[in-house]
């Protein structure tokens, strides 16, 4: 097997970023491809051991390109994520000032990340989207754009400045990414682990999703991702991609899963791994909103909704 | 009130063609806005009686853009949605052939739809993406690009040509749009409706979503779509953008409503209007999954998940 991983390019984004806090990494080759499909494509054809991209941001959400890609073609597996915070610098040719700037690039996801901090301090200049924070920093190295957001460590390598840094709308502003390859035994369970699948629903009845959701909520299971994708079969037809709290071989997660088998059309496993970063407690919480006050109050709000007063 | 209708433009794109099947825009202005955002923000300081945008498509989900429009700021409601069927037209300018053909424009939405014929038919050009489907057959016009994806009404108005028509990468490929305004007292029911509303749960805890869904299951409604967004409060965070069966004057959604409002840390009600198009009838399937053979098979499904060979 190469041991070369596939990473969402080019050089000098967040996502080599982040894959450089993977210790394994030190020891592959880091081979930077043009997109989020050609990355997990190498990975399919055996061209590399395994690839790194972006699955889900603070702001954005799932990242719609990569689940699509994770729940159709031949089986991935996720062994590993990591959590990266990200905050821009603003990346000008040395000399630029804040009022030489036109025209700002970067990558589409970056744009609501940094579009209340335009709105303060460039209200004129005109967005153009790139292909990535690294390229819109090298059109504005080539004199095409006047400025770019991407991360701080850009600068040095487009022979830019970074007239601004620390720059994100959304305080926690995160992206989570995920080491996929194909699939194998998972690794052993940490105690802090995740496990992904796909689901299916076999038809569409009232209750169909809940049902679904309760074989992971019988079994005490928190979710922490769930993100409803298009089967390409309509509109109203989605799949399902859920991360559930534990790991494959714990009892309550199997059986969730056997539950899942039993009741979908498909349950695509995508994986059991070590969780990054701090996740809420596993624990039931008491039962809230049964009080009469909350009848009341509750009832109160329907009436003025169907009166149009809310 | 001013009686005109805000909507995503430039004109010639299919919202304006979606907005002009509803019979209330021929007695409205209709005014063009170069964002989702700007267009619902002339109606929350009431320049325009109401705002046309998309809010769904068949291929990429739902539209996070307009989501999060209605999710947050001053309260907006939705009077009516529309389904459009959207197949693409490869504009270009007269007298252009196909091997002529170096540069493809559109809107990035339109990519997904597009890319398998693009992979087919043109396999080397290069995409560039444009404000608007509208807006790049204005650049094949301007001689900036080669060919522009757009619906095949634009070709008049741009001067351009309709080389190939009928592009879809997804059968039944639709994107539904939405009429947005004020609050007020929703529409009579039609016998046919849909209500929609945002969840933010109250606490994150196992069976927290499955319990927000029991509200609906239990009194037998179908949900439409299920879209989970990011709050802003970090990877992890989310609120449910939920479409149901049925109008808040019914019975059974109008208790759905008050057992959400009682669990929920907050509801966003928004709207009970007629539902377009054909949808799943609205009866309880037999349960499935419960045999033998079920059990067994996903019993062995799990242990070769287990063991790395799925």
């Amino acid at each position: 097997m190469p041991a070369s991983y596939a990473y969402l390019g080019p050089e000098g984004t967040f996502t080599e970023v982040a894959l450089r806090t993977l210790p394994e990494a030190a020891t592959r080759e880091l081979i930077p491809y043009v997109s989020v499909q050609s990355a997990l494509d190498a990975v399919r054809v055996g061209e590399a051991e395994a690839a790194f991209v972006p699955i889900e941001n603070s702001v954005e959400g799932g990242i719609t390109t990569t689940l699509d890609e994770l729940v159709a073609g031949a089986p991935l597996m996720i062994y590993r994520e990591v959590l990266l915070s990200i905050t821009f610098a603003l990346l000008v040719r040395p000399g630029t000032k804040l009022t030489d700037i036109k025209t700002v690039s970067a990558h589409p996801a970056a744009q609501p990340q940094v579009r209340n901090w335009l709105k303060t301090h460039l209200p004129d200049a005109h967005w153009e989207s790139a292909a990535s924070n690294a390229d819109a920093a090298r059109l504005v190295q080539e004199g095409q754009y006047d400025a770019a957001f991407a991360g701080e460590f850009a600068a040095a390598r487009y022979g830019l400045q970074a007239l601004e840094t620390g720059i994100h709308d959304a305080e926690n502003a995160q992206t989570r990414f995920v080491l996929v390859g194909r699939p194998a035994r998972p690794a052993a369970p940490t105690g802090a682990d995740k496990t992904s699948v796909v689901l299916w629903q076999r038809d569409d009845h009232p209750g169909g999703l809940r049902d679904l959701l309760g074989e992971f909520a019988t079994r005490g299971i928190n979710l922490m991702l769930l993100q409803s994708r298009p089967t390409g079969a309509g509109i109203g037809n989605y799949c399902f991609c859920i991360d559930a709290e534990g790991h494959i071989t714990d009892r309550r997660v199997a059986e969730a899963l056997m539950g899942l088998k039993r009741i979908c059309r498909e349950v695509r496993f995508l994986g059991s791994y070590p969780r990054a970063g701090k996740e809420p407690a596993d624990l039931r919480a008491p039962l809230t909103g049964t009080s009469d006050e909350e009848f009341m109050a509750a009832s109160d709000w329907v009436a003025r909704c169907q009166d149009g007063r809310f």
